[in-house]
């Protein structure tokens, strides 16, 4: 998501370093001293405006969450979320875009988010998709055993990728849904900004996996 | 699909004894005796009247074909259309719905295809769905090694249940499509009868899959 750049969110990020991190690799294995409690720690990559992340975070106070972004200006709005919440059991990754195991150790996390991440739908740029499998393999690096991804996109090539891209990992599907707005089984359904905002356009389709024991 | 019966159907059945295998057991092994040539043997399971495979069976002179159907008097629409045709790598089978891997001997398919199939949408009948775990492990049984099954639907839970369960089988996608007409990497699309008909209510889905190398 492209933004204009905000001159107020350098000072502002730097007024609540309590709430967001802009070096992480030194927290890789001790993210739970980031938080009161230890709980399972959950991870959204591209957490964007902080939409989805801190109402997960409202909706599940024993869990922990950490949203990563690599924009400073987005993520400046998802830290105002994150210090208006009140809420501890969430922060803040400002980095550049660093593979994810070198954020975090392994088995350290036990679910990773990925919501409307950018479609790359150049051929040349496959690569660069969050569910192409060096990316899988990171995360399968930091994530607990049978601990979760959940991806949801609006975008109907990148899905389709990223259903046969997991498949051939391998990863194991627990639940696919192809339009989720219109499911009936009860999954829960915390919308992005993206989501909220283009959603009506199509359908909304989401896939939960886990990588299988060794 | 339910059609009237058809008086003329038993006997017009029993005219064409060359084209239509009514006792397929003592077959299983030994298919490619009923065609010309030794060639790469495709099934459609469920061939309803017929459109699928017989154009499957033009556009493939170097492929053998058989449609399996259970239902009398939709068979006999579709042995009137292989009649026509003229063509000789295909044959039909006619059987009250026994394990095709009592049919097949193991590896004797190339793939085999299952379009629009019925979704059983109650969740007390998800084990008569084709792409439940008892059906695929039929398949798997009779399946060359890679071989393909692919399926297609425009039954949004069907699909959705039917990627779970592939890849929980666990069964490798090749490809997914969640709009099959509206792909342009050239997948061919061979139209069945309910396809044409219903086809603009909504997408049509397919995905192909095989089975991992033990």
């Amino acid at each position: 998501m492209r933004v204009r750049n905000k001159p107020w969110a350098k000072d502002y990020m730097a007024e609540h370093t309590e709430r967001m991190v802009v070096e992480p690799e030194p927290l890789r294995g001790d993210w739970q001293s980031r938080f009161p409690s230890d709980q399972p720690l959950y991870v959204e990559i591209g957490t964007g405006k902080g939409q989805f992340i801190v109402e997960m975070a409202r909706r599940h106070p024993d869990h922990n969450f950490i949203g990563i972004e690599i924009q400073m200006s987005v993520i400046a709005a998802a830290l105002k979320l994150v210090v208006a919440s009140g809420l501890t059991n969430i922060q803040l990754v400002h980095t550049d875009g660093v593979a994810v195991n070198t954020i975090f150790a392994p088995a350290e996390v036990a679910g990773i988010f990925l919501n409307f991440s950018d479609p790359w739908p150049k051929k040349r740029h496959i690569k660069r998709r969050l569910t192409s499998p060096v990316f899988l393999s990171h995360y399968q690096d930091i994530l607990q055993p049978k601990g979760q991804l959940q991806f949801k996109t609006d975008n109907r090539g990148l899905f389709e990728y990223s259903l046969t891209s997991l498949s051939n990992f391998p990863m194991v599907f627990e639940g696919v849904w192809l339009d989720l707005h219109a499911a009936t089984d009860g999954v829960e359904d915390v919308e992005t900004e993206y989501e909220q905002k283009f959603s009506s356009k199509g359908p909304i389709y989401q896939v939960i996996a886990h990588f299988p024991e060794e």
